[in-house]
């Protein structure tokens, strides 16, 4: 981080934040690889007490201490959506992972202020490894300074997404099209591919359908590591984003990946 | 582990490669997420640094201590293979993984008796997960004994594979058939997806064109842990099996699998 370049506002925001993420990832720990009551939404993706809990908690303590702020997650309903500033919370991104046992889940936590992502959190409880980003002040892997790889050629990139069935027809097209230009391609990850990124370890991560709470809390993690993420169109990510996400390690592979999507 | 079960000569077995895999973990976490010189094999799969030096740290330390016992790596030449003993040896085994950031790679040994897997071992650096199987002595994670789920049936079952680019035509077929049966199936894991197996968070596993090397050391772990795992024919695994393999929690489980996929 370069503490000359935040207010003193935001940095308390984001040592709240560092606070928050400590409580939540004991939090998932303790339900972590222990049997859950796995519910099915309307839309299949496993939703654990775990997720509820620990949304819930979040609510509680941004509440009291922010009690004019706005709240969008993933399990509660949404509160003071037109406040000035709005925490996106994603307690559990990655629930078919944590239901399988594989540690790479994450919690996420995004700051909005005037709809823009000020601070951006994602806590990887099973490994302790948290992303930090702060809009304009940099991104840090646990107090360390990260940045992408700014790798620039598709050619030389490593491209993950989640899953191949995340995408639809036209989502399918475009994700082979951009495969067949990258050096290698993963699957897996979930929020946990967006850090990496910010790391230098993965170049391009290319997801749809997700939710601004899947979303939100990477802009500022992978701006703040020197990537670049937006939408397919190569707009900025809001609110009203359609879900559609693609986030790269320089200016340049992010405007060659949008060229082959085309 | 039941020790009444176990003869001496194969707890010496265990006790030696619970210590080898401790210094190539070691070995393997000097090199994780530091630049490194990624070749490129015939088979487009990244080969490391330090899957080399792990390698042929490994054959040093086996051939001091057991110099009668055959060894088959994967990146060096195969020796004694018709000895009594001989071991089967992937340095890292999910190289992509390694090479994105990816903390889910991992050692694997095998010590096989007359062709048979006596001793299993999958040790993930990152996380400091070791699972160890013993043929008829069970299996377990960090000296603490491991089972299966149970699940005995598709429909309440968690499928993962590594990556559907692993499939060929014939074999993405019965993939797909058999994705449909399942509760939900996942991509990425590599050898990490057969620990989870044997620790009962993942019911069902499905690759093809795995070397000797890749599977090896699974058979003690998954089925010391009370799960079958074989080819896609239901026959035991070897060294000439033809890289198709199938690891379930049940043997209910795993017949129900090999019928849809029939």
């Amino acid at each position: 981080m370069h503490s000359s370049t935040m207010s003193p506002d935001r940095e308390k925001l984001a040592r709240f934040a560092d606070t928050l993420a400590d409580v939540t990832d004991a939090m998932a720990m303790t339900y972590f690889r222990k049997p859950l009551d796995v519910e099915r939404k309307a839309d299949l993706s496993p939703v654990t007490q775990a997720d509820r809990a620990i949304e819930a908690l979040m609510r509680e303590r941004i509440a009291e201490r922010f009690p004019a702020h706005g709240i969008l997650g993933e399990e509660h309903e949404n509160t003071r959506l037109d406040a000035a500033h709005v925490w996106v919370l994603d307690p559990i991104d990655g629930t078919k992972s944590f239901v399988s046992g594989m540690p790479t889940f994450g919690t996420l936590i995004a700051c909005l202020s005037d709809g823009v992502p000020e601070l951006g959190v994602i806590s990887i409880p099973p490994t302790g490894e948290r992303w930090v980003g702060l809009r304009g002040g940099g991104a840090a892997l646990n107090g360390k300074v990260c940045k992408t790889s700014g790798v620039t050629r598709l050619a030389d990139a490593t491209l993950y997404t989640t899953t191949p069935d995340m995408f639809d027809e036209t989502g399918s097209a475009r994700f082979e099209a951009l495969s067949k230009k990258v050096g290698m391609r993963r699957f897996g990850g979930d929020c946990y591919a967006y850090g990496l990124l910010a790391s230098g370890h993965v170049d391009l991560v290319l997801e749809m359908n997700l939710q601004p709470y899947d979303y939100m809390a990477l802009v500022a993690v992978v701006e703040g590591a020197g990537g670049v993420i937006t939408d397919w169109n190569g707009k900025a990510l809001g609110l009203q984003s359609d879900g559609r996400v693609i986030a790269a390690a320089s200016a340049a592979l992010h405007a060659e990946a949008l060229e082959v999507m085309a």
